[in-house]
């Protein structure tokens, strides 16, 4: 295990980071979700953004069951080391479970939270 | 209280939801912080951001010592309702307390976290 890669990172109660993914190309926010130490581990050893699922309490490797994996191309830490960005390719350019290109596709309008991005992959066809 | 705003969101146990702030014309992710039921509803309201500061633990408009406010362009929320994403324009172009216009200013590289973007202004200038 790296103590420099784990150390300056400020673990929550959890053991948890959250990590933001980024789209390196285009810059569009694709998703937020939480990291372990292994998993930031292997993210960096695998090049491929590896989380850790709070609902499985398990190791998620991102696209191990759609393909639609996140190749790394950089991981940047904040001031206060609670929080990652990592740089990636989307494969597929899907992040979504819902088949949409990122998962904030909901924008809140004037009175309600509208979807404003159509999916692009039934997730019946995905999962 | 808009209900409507506040009932999509998935607020944990601490009441809390995260919220990431991306540069609306530049697409720089600048930081990742906090908000609560009270602070989003005024982030819509008076259109700058307005986090919850866990460590003070009130609540935190976002430039109100530094002038470095968050003027909103638009707010998104993500499939499971747990992290929105605010898009803004930062005032001053700078978003960290560091005096740098991101708070992901640590790259890994190789075998350590490295800063890799300059100070623009001292932090006892801003604070």
């Amino acid at each position: 295990m790296n103590s420099r890669l784990i150390d300056q990172v400020s673990w929550n109660s959890d053991g948890l980071v959250a990590a933001i993914a980024q789209d390196a190309s285009s810059g569009r926010v694709l998703m937020m979700a939480w990291m372990n130490r292994e998993s930031l581990q292997l993210t960096i050893a695998e090049q491929r953004a590896v989380y850790y699922s709070r609902s499985r309490q398990a190791l998620w490797r991102k696209g191990e069951n759609s393909g639609h994996v996140q190749q790394l191309h950089a991981i940047q830490l904040d001031c206060d080391g609670d929080t990652l960005l990592l740089q990636v390719t989307q494969i597929g350019d899907i992040a979504c479970h819902t088949g949409r290109q990122s998962c904030f596709y909901r924008s809140w309008q004037e009175a309600d939270w509208v979807a404003t991005e159509a999916v692009r992959k039934d997730p019946k066809d995905i999962y």
